[in-house]
């Protein structure tokens, strides 16, 4: 059988909950459920700051239900959880500088509000099957590479804290509450339907938006290694970990093709836009402190247990994504 | 220098605040702070299930000023900062299994309310000293004994993943924002002034209670190691962590004596206090899944850095703690 058919098999007229839905890889992840016949219920908050969308659902939007609720109001969430069959649990607050600006609001989304989720699970629909998208930014500064799940955990900002809490909610669940749940740990996810004003949700983000508008984009440092997941290759590792029962109660890393320095992804970029300028500037100061150097994940595990590796290079992630947003600018600045 | 005259050095006249100061050790600090002469301000909010208690200040009672106030309400954080030079941070939920039944109040006294108190010291004090007394919870079921600071975190319960998040705050306010932090571990501490209504604190306090009373005590399984600090070392341990430079930023182990058995523990009770009967249990179902089995730290780590080390024996600790409380019982039950 192929992935798809399988998939169709798992989510043909089920019931699916995504949290930051109208995001970006909880609406790609949306536009393939609906694709696979899912019933698909989002729940968002739509805050300006965040990756929420509406035009992220163009062309798909009559076939789901979009709530404006905030995973925050743990009053409303009992309606969303009773009778879901999946919840992809997808909603975030992302930014690591806000988190260090604003330390009180990631807690209350990505600490406070997913142990509401999982309790709403526990007391309203323990029968669900949870997948939470956790960030390599737990690991910290890595002290090898690529970084494996063994890695130990060492989150140098409040981003980092609160996620891993939160991840670590969702293992305690699972294992004690029987709220089978898996847990991937993304690393730069990039591609259509990414927030692309500003550096919020990912720096390629506000590279794209200024090669797009003909301005120079800046490249902070430059020599840091990353490696970069395109997003339908996320959404693939998002099904199989709902649907596998060998995920169940695991953490994965996901990963991508070979990592680059940040020089050559904006030398890459440049090269598949037909064109435009960046310029390198010194890694700001204010932020030294909580950056995490070099780093790349090693995606063995997943690939191992699950069968999931990136299909998509990055020269393709890069020109789908420019492709896209050529289009579609006017809807993301 | 003895270690007396060292601490009054430090803490003579200076300004201390310790949050949860009518509990267990917060109490056997405040009563050791006020002997070297510092100017004692303490926050409690007497929950009943908690380990406040009025007479834990007998005799001292004038000396320091008690506020009943919750570090949960931030509005109130900025007064109680503001002039401090010290902050001992031992307020919190220490239940386990309440953890599990009520966890979002689990978050927001060991999660939520340890970010407004950092938070609060970074907008009104960053100059004060904090020292956070964090759990071995945090450790899980170990993979080596005894446990070092270098052992994977892996907390099997809310309490100890809330936990973790709190020490980690810590340490990130006092490596981005210079908030100086110093977080001990600390293993299962006993002594003058524990709750020992129930088990709610420690297991041990409701042992000490029903000996005393001339009732049966419970041993649930028996076989596990675990070590034990009495509260004066504990006490000891924290003027060390809050007046060493070297402490700044560093996470520390506490541990005790050679660890026992609960089966020796229960022996060696009923030998120290003359007589008495108790009954071993099998371990409840119920609490299997968040038990961490044998436990017992290494803390070699704060011998060679700070010179701490325990002094004081399990039969003495035994001891003094049974003398205390068959004078002082009623006050306690």
């Amino acid at each position: 059988m192929s992935p798809t058919s399988q998939f169709k098999r798992h989510f043909l007229n089920r019931q699916v909950l995504i949290t930051g839905g109208l995001g970006f890889i909880g609406s790609n992840l949306a536009r393939r459920l609906v694709a696979l016949g899912a019933k698909v219920t989002i729940l968002d908050s739509l805050i300006p700051e965040y990756g929420g969308n509406r035009r992220n659902l163009a062309g798909i939007g009559r076939k789901v239900a979009v709530h404006l609720s905030d995973v925050r109001d743990r009053h409303s969430l009992p309606a969303f959880v009773r009778g879901q069959d999946f919840l992809f649990n997808l909603a975030g607050q992302t930014s690591h500088m806000d988190s260090m600006t604003d330390p009180e609001t990631d807690l209350e989304i990505n600490c406070r509000a997913q142990l509401s989720i999982l309790e709403t699970c526990r007391q309203h629909n323990p029968g669900i099957r949870v997948v939470f998208a956790s960030t390599r930014q737990i690991y910290g500064r890595p002290d090898y590479l690529p970084v494996d799940e063994k890695h130990p955990l060492r989150p140098v900002d409040v981003n980092g804290i609160n996620k891993l809490a939160g991840e670590e909610y969702h293992l305690l669940y699972s294992e004690v509450h029987g709220i089978r749940s898996t847990v991937l740990r993304l690393t730069n996810t990039i591609g259509p339907r990414m927030r692309i004003k500003d550096a919020r949700q990912t720096f390629v983000g506000v590279w794209v938006r200024r090669i797009l508008e003909g301005r120079p984009f800046e490249v902070w440092g430059g020599a840091q290694l990353r490696d970069f997941t395109y997003v339908d290759d996320a959404v693939e590792a998002l099904l199989l970990a709902a649907t596998r029962p060998e995920a169940e109660g695991q953490v994965f890393n996901l990963g991508g093709p070979p990592p680059v320095t940040l020089q050559q992804l904006a030398d890459l970029l440049v090269e598949v836009n037909g064109g435009g300028r960046f310029v390198v500037k010194r890694f700001p100061v204010t932020r030294k402190k909580i950056d995490i150097g070099d780093f790349y994940a090693d995606h063995g595990l997943i690939t191992a247990k699950l069968g999931w590796r990136p299909r998509t290079s990055l020269r393709t992630a890069l020109g789908r994504t420019v492709g896209y947003y050529r289009k579609e600018l006017r809807h993301y600045v």
